[in-house]
């Protein structure tokens, strides 16, 4: 037997027990003819002690010992003279009698410890050594941990797991699909899905009722920050239900995994619902970060031909933010946040900024231009208070503006220390619009997806004024993230092949990709709507991770790669011909 | 609000309460002034009541109504005069007053009903009809507790479930692979798993002691019978175990699954372990079927030599099975069997057969050969009584022959109503060969897979006599099905280095194909063992299905189409651009 207790187990009620003990060595000291080793495993470090007096040979094996050796040792728990109130095993050592190697080890690239890592590279390179830091270890653990209160939570509810397929059919509506080539049908393809949302439509006209699945989603996007190709949903569909129904739940549940995983009470009182419209004007985003105020207010009235100024007279927008006792930013300060918002990934043209002075005067960025009067009309409106700075931005395009003032707002947040992990601040953003132009594809396009039902109270306008239908869809906010979204699905065939018609589907197009969704809505399909969550999200959000990929045992690069497997990879020419496919070796 | 009540839930307790119930039309019948719809969903049906005479209008309306279209109806639960034991809400009927039809149905190409189904063709193209049956969504409720008493059972034992990645890198060991080109990497080719074996041994590099996954693997093998290309694995690996610890905890799993899900109770007494040398002598298949014995008995001494039979003289194996009571099959009945034998799909030269008469004496197919003395030995031998009938199969090839006569003892069971779906034989089988010999590829296999560890006492062997070296290999065995099985692994990189070399790679081959792995091991890898369990067979095994098919919500054809998707599919010249790869349009 390898181990009758783990490296986490042993408490003093078991000291004089004879246990062994399996694990890595995490470190080896010397001490006054003592050779103390640190034996660790994923439930905790155990002290092993080897007595060079009385236990020569023993502990001259012992200081053979390098990092990271697997072994096996037995001996007798004691209790310890010098007690470790940090570990929870501290108060115990075993004095060690027998030690076996099971495996010995080379000297690992990097020391495996919380705050050693080697660096990025080298830790997906070697991500089995990586993932024996405690700190990353702990982020599986929450996930598993996680992915059993959901199903716990879910099954209570009635919604039945039900797996959908990983080969299916491509759809050129949404992200781009990676496809697989299939043998037993050469020349045709299968597709990995972006989602399974068809499928779980089709599982409530089978009359499943309640659907959920956790499930690995494929997008094959250009990886930006913190995209991977392949993600988890926690996937739900139900039918007979309207949009409160859905959201009532979903928001039952996330209280409940709150308690259950990260053990906050989010309390009783529902989550706001905020308009999408109202988040856009109040917070220039469609996820707002609700854990501190700051919100915009607009200036047009205030600053618009007051002058000869240009820039704010010819603007489709002004919006101002009041960042509290920020006045004292100096010179350097307040240009570093000109530079950010005209970065080019903001994109603004330029930042405009007022102090409140002590005695209530106001000093700007634009004295030039404006009279104190209306310069104190500015601190009126934007109920800035003496030591307050106020942060301007103006656009000829009034949701571009928005998103910008947006992204200062956040990095005044940033600065100012409002945003704490710790503090979760969750939110509906509902009544989204239907459809989005797109200035790419010169058309309009599903905001959520071309199954997502219009207000019923709209539907007469999908024929007259399409961009002002809005849908039955909503998305659960947190901390700025959107944590998940669903919408009440259509369920009736001729408004379903109406959506397609106004998103430029001709009526064979559309049968030729959703033939099977229309035709199966003729038989009898229920109401029905549901939600996604993004699990990676959910639980690098949990852990208070920055970023999703910590959260995942097995991540790629932003190339898509695997670097611990090096793939993808080049395969046999014998593959490709099975398939009946070529690589092109020159692109043209 | 759709409903107040499913339509399983109604009870006598409920009379006079106004309840909404929202569903299918299941049946529509008159009868003397009243019309009674049974209304479907998930949870039951429940009968609704129109009466003509009192509500006119909303009886013409029900009579409408057709087959499964889906309505809202809202009325007065009423105890029934007519009760139906058989139906949970039989007690009651709904005195309906507001109905509202929520969906339209075109007629279904085939009727709703546990024992109509159109066959398999229309089936599988309206699966969501057909999984409206109430039969076939009972598999996908089985396979849901069957998946949530999983988790609860692994989570209780310690064990983390961690995702691996579905993208991974080809391995030429093993099934065909399907490949997925990466847009980023241009000629290169993800491969999706046939399992995440060397991935879960990774994890048990990176320390995470016990791990499990329920996880689509991907095999693109001709689909004979009852494969699938994606099917779904119970996947699990522990570190620090010895096979004893494996097959202790998986035991216990399984009674604990049996109870659960089947309400099946094992029994205390662990399952036997039959060594694969005794399980290919005594049934001629590693997984055999125990639910009945008809072993198999060896008659080289008994037949060997005794006559001029020359079938018999030439053999390298004569091997016999004694059927009780069938003494009394006809001549045709034997001939069918003899057809069985002869079969190309069983392929035996011929079937011998000794019928025992009432007075004792034997009566056989080989009398002109063989004296009543030797078939007086021969009934001995094989513990024949009066009335019984012995089956006799001989070959040149001691093991082609057992797995003929292993057929042909399943097709007995068969005959004499032996192999009953309610009653399980589990077992274990142990001590597999490590290798075996590959006819097409002229060398030596793994019979498991090359992570596989020989048996310590066998290691000397694997230089003088690998063909005889035994493996820490074993396999759950169920009902004569393979339901699960696994190994110990090699956790030394220069043995893992040892195996490939046997198997014919060379260095730079093991190292190009799994050298993550063997580097892997260098840094403390710890001993390690695990197996995986086949959840489609399980449930079907649960469900009492001869197919997998039925227990999966969309699965594919023997084409690996899925037909109701029509996947896979052509896809656009576009995507084949961007990915840099070309079909080719003629076969050379």
């Amino acid at each position: 037997m390898y181990r009758t207790h783990t490296c986490g187990e042993l408490r003093i009620s078991h000291v004089n027990t004879k246990v062994t003990l399996s694990g890595w060595v995490q470190r080896i000291r010397k001490m006054g003819g003592m050779t103390f080793v640190d034996l660790r495993d994923r439930y905790g470090i155990t002290q092993l002690v080897f007595n060079e007096e009385t236990n020569t040979t023993l502990c001259e094996e012992a200081n053979k010992l390098g990092r990271e050796y697997v072994i096996q040792v037995e001996g007798i728990v004691n209790e310890r003279y010098n007690k470790n109130a940090k570990m929870p095993t501290g108060d115990i050592e075993i004095i060690v009698d027998k030690l076996l190697v099971l495996n010995a080890s080379t000297t690992p690239p990097f020391t495996i410890e919380n705050d050693t890592d080697g660096g990025d590279d080298l830790r997906m390179k070697y991500r089995y050594l990586d993932l024996r830091r405690e700190n990353v270890r702990k982020n599986l653990e929450l996930r598993h941990k996680m992915c059993i209160e959901v199903r716990h939570f879910l099954d209570s509810k009635g919604f039945l797991e039900i797996e959908t397929p990983v080969l299916v059919g491509s759809t050129p509506e949404g992200a781009r699909d990676f496809i697989v080539p299939s043998r037993m049908n050469p020349g045709c393809f299968y597709a990995l899905p972006q989602s399974p949302q068809t499928l779980k439509q089709l599982l409530m006209v089978a009359g499943m009722d309640r659907y959920f699945q956790i499930v690995k989603c494929f997008r094959d996007e250009d990886l930006r920050a913190d995209r991977q190709p392949e993600f988890t949903q926690i996937d739900c569909e139900m039918s007979f239900v309207e949009q409160d129904d859905v959201i009532s739940l979903f928001e039952e549940m996330t209280k409940y995994l709150f308690k259950k995983v990260r053990g906050v009470d989010l309390g009783e009182k529902p989550f706001l619902r905020l308009p999408w419209l109202d988040a856009m004007k109040r917070f220039g985003s469609d996820k707002p970060d609700m854990r501190f105020g700051m919100e915009f207010v607009e200036l047009m009235d205030t600053l618009q031909g007051k002058s000869d100024f240009a820039v704010f007279n010819d603007a489709a927008y002004i919006g101002g933010i009041c960042a509290e006792g920020c006045a004292v930013y100096t010179r350097k300060q307040i240009d570093e946040l000109t530079n950010f918002v005209k970065s080019p990934q903001i994109g603004a043209k330029g930042l405009v900024y007022a102090r409140v002075n002590e005695d209530g005067s106001v000093k700007s960025s634009v004295d030039k231009f404006y009279s104190q009067e209306v310069l104190q009309e500015l601190k009126t409106k934007m109920a800035a208070k003496p030591g307050d700075l106020i942060l301007i931005i103006s656009g000829d395009n009034a949701m571009k503006a928005r998103k910008q003032l947006c992204e200062l707002r956040l990095e005044m947040g940033n600065r100012m220390g409002l945003r704490d992990k710790n503090k979760f601040a969750l939110l509906w953003v509902v009544d989204f619009p239907m459809f989005e132009w797109s200035d790419e594809e010169q058309r309009l396009m599903a905001m959520h997806h071309p199954f997502t039902s219009p207000k019923p109270e709209d539907i007469p306008l999908l024929d007259s004024d399409p961009a002002n239908v809005k849908a039955n869809a909503y998305d659960m906010v947190c901390n700025g993230c959107e944590v998940g979204g669903g919408s009440i699905r259509i369920h009736d065939a001729v408004l379903q092949a109406k959506i397609f018609k106004i998103l430029g589907f001709t009526p064979e197009q559309a049968q030729a990709q959703f033939g099977f969704l229309m035709n199966a809505f003729k038989y009898g399909a229920p109401p029905h709507g549901g939600l996604a969550y993004g699990l990676d999200r959910w639980v690098s959000l949990f852990a208070g991770l920055d970023s999703i990929r910590d959260c995942i045992a097995f991540p790629k690069n932003n190339s898509g790669r695997d670097v611990m497997l090096d793939a993808p990879a080049h395969v046999d020419q014998k593959q490709l011909d099975e398939l009946m496919i070529d690589v092109r070796h020159n692109e043209e």
